[in-house]
């Protein structure tokens, strides 16, 4: 491996300065839902900086963000390498979370820039819309789109949870491009990005060589009861909604702690109707997210679930609509990339061990086309989705050489 | 009993305008949370129908409205028969709750006066501000302050479940008054109000002559977490409010069912934050409403709750901070109003039932001031706080006749 480094202070700033927008006050994290204004915003700041590096840019139709760099002897004919990942992040997101993987992209171009190098194929640099999904199911749905795996007519239609539509707030940020969807097959695809998780940070590690991605299964339940006076209501009386509500939630628990592993298993949303003191609720929503990187138990868990909601349903008096928002199977990324990325790593010094991601990334939608693979730095206390999320310096640095060395070996480089 | 009778159709004639101010869509329902521009339109209409029945309308400080009727030879000196409700709703209202005790009243007036008949004591009727509480804690605000439960500066500082303020939103919709608080007590009060409850109609009976109102004990608890990546965080390292808010909703269930007799418990609203498919709650606010005729075991509702707070907040690492919303110990009406009610209603022919309120009304607050009962009317299916909420025109008719031969007896007139 030779010596040639990103700059980690350079690549700090950027990523200080991209923070600033939707700042959350008084902490380090951010909040720049999916084509809001602070969306627009933070979008306007990365593509400027990729005309600075003088990066070919291009905007698809869903608003996903491609720019192409190639230095003086780059072969253009050639399948780009690509990386990247988001700059969206969830109501408390921290800093790290997506724009990390986009500003170290940013971060090698200028670094190979400066050093005059040209690797045989070009670089691209992309940022996909919505990864998060926080805003508008399902997630990473600018990268689903880009490799085919949903039409754009249906993209657009979506609905976010504000009532926003993806078409209409596209066109009112100004970023529904006229590149074609679906998108160009790159030569190779490699994401860094936080691990999100408490693993690294535990094992004293510094880099993930990322395997796989669990499979992630996103269910909307509807639950429908009937209003009634809290006070005049016997409780044999009742149906609660909010109550049945309360019931999938501790059930989705002690489902996860029943099949054990790496099953997890979440509600993270409910809102009742009409959500005051004194009414029993007629009407709940929650959302049910379980992940596996095994498909077998994931299927397990979601038909349990669905036998659970049926018992409950009946016993409560109660209907239970469930919705798909969001089904992905467990991804395993290509073995050779897989191999590069722990090898890079080890060559640079760093310590590293190969392990499934817990989160759903872009990376996992681009193994659909290409040769694909992840870089995992570590989470401080495995906090994210959540203002104090932190990655050291060191560890971010470390990262970003690991992303930097082993694009410029698929690219055919030997900087 | 004379043979004096109120029109039904011209009372089921006000309640229907009145139930078009805030009207809910497809339903007989209506939405006018205390303070809004919905509800000042329904105040608006119903100080139109006073003036027009030569009423002498006073408004005080937070925004109860009472309007003064006497006969050509009533002696004004005298304590005036009060009776009256509310006319706000919950979000989810129906035409009956609060609106029939008022506009019964009016009817009332009206009967009187065509047919020139003057009792020897005034008549006043009233509504009392924000009584469902659901815009505004505690409930029963307005006759609350009325009968000097709380200082008029503390309740005009409340908050509501929008960042509303009372004091300005009284100001806003120019219903805060000059009248003096606490009120002028009433000789006696009587409030004619729908059993939003389903015994009446279970047992075949028309009028209840209220005994008694239960306790009401309302907590809001506040959970708070840690948010955190759904996907990434291994159950037993989670601290989720979400999880623990539905804890506390299904024990509160558990409870009511363990404590058996008339002890019910809802968890009605929760809010989670920050409410996203993908993210492990960090905060959660529930509200939880315990109810009682027996103060010993309301209490001990309240002290199993509390322990289960404390056990759970450690077991799941999250804090639960309590703020009590309201909390009133159960009512015994006074026996020869509650006595006169039954004797009245036998009189007139129905049949009549003594039982306790499960809902809280303003005639507890006014219990505290004067002899004070309550007539019941049936609901259908027992629904209440729901556009569904309904009960028949004979029964309607029955409660206003019952009422107005009441108010009559107790205000010293022989019609």
């Amino acid at each position: 491996m030779n010596d040639l480094r990103i700059n980690g202070p350079r690549l700090l700033e950027r990523l200080a300065e991209l923070a600033a927008i939707g700042a959350i006050e008084g902490t380090d994290g951010c909040a720049r839902l999916a084509l809001t204004d602070e969306d627009k915003a933070g979008r306007d700041l990365v593509v400027t900086w990729m005309r600075e590096l003088a990066m070919d840019v291009t905007i698809d139709g869903i608003g996903n963000v491609v720019a192409t760099w190639s230095g003086p002897s780059t072969d253009r004919s050639l399948d780009p390498v690509m990386t990247g990942s988001h700059i969206d992040t969830v109501r408390t997101g921290g800093r790290y979370d997506g724009n990390l993987g986009v500003l170290a992209g940013l971060e090698l171009i200028e670094t190979l820039t400066e050093a005059g190098i040209s690797p045989e194929r070009p670089i691209a640099v992309a940022f996909f819309t919505d990864e998060e999904g926080a805003r508008f199911p399902p997630d990473m749905l600018g990268s689903l789109v880009y490799v085919g795996g949903l039409r754009l007519e249906d993209a657009l239609d979506i609905e976010g949870i504000d009532g926003a539509i993806v078409g209409a707030e596209l066109d009112r940020i100004g970023y529904q491009g006229l590149a074609p969807l679906p998108g160009p097959v790159p030569h190779a695809f490699v994401e860094l990005h936080v691990e999100q998780g408490p693993v690294l940070e535990a094992e004293g590690i510094t880099i993930g060589a990322v395997e796989s991605v669990q499979g992630i299964s996103w269910t909307e339940l509807t639950i429908v009861g009937q209003s009634n006076h809290a006070g005049t209501t016997p409780m044999n009386h009742r149906r609660d909604a909010g109550y049945a509500a309360a019931c999938v939630t501790t059930f989705v628990r002690d489902l996860a702690t029943e099949l054990g592993g790496c099953q997890v298993a979440t509600v993270g949303k409910i809102d009742l109707h009409p959500n005051l003191v004194n009414v029993v609720a007629a009407q709940a929503t929650v959302t049910v997210d379980l992940r596996n990187t095994d498909e077998t138990i994931l299927k397990e868990a979601e038909r349990r679930l669905e036998i659970f909601c049926d018992q409950l349903g009946g016993a409560q008096g109660v209907t239970i609509t469930p919705r798909v928002l969001a089904r992905f199977e467990p991804v395993v990324f290509n073995s050779t990339v897989v191999d590069l990325v722990a090898d890079t790593a080890a060559a640079l010094g760093h310590s590293v061990n190969r392990m499934p991601s817990g989160a759903g990334h872009d990376a996992q939608m681009m193994a659909r086309v290409c040769p694909t693979g992840m870089v995992f730095t570590p989470s401080r206390d495995g906090i994210s989705h959540n203002p104090a999320e932190h990655t050291d310096p060191a560890d971010i640095e470390a990262g970003a050489n690991v992303l930097l060395h082993t694009v410029m070996t698929l690219a055919g480089g030997t900087p």
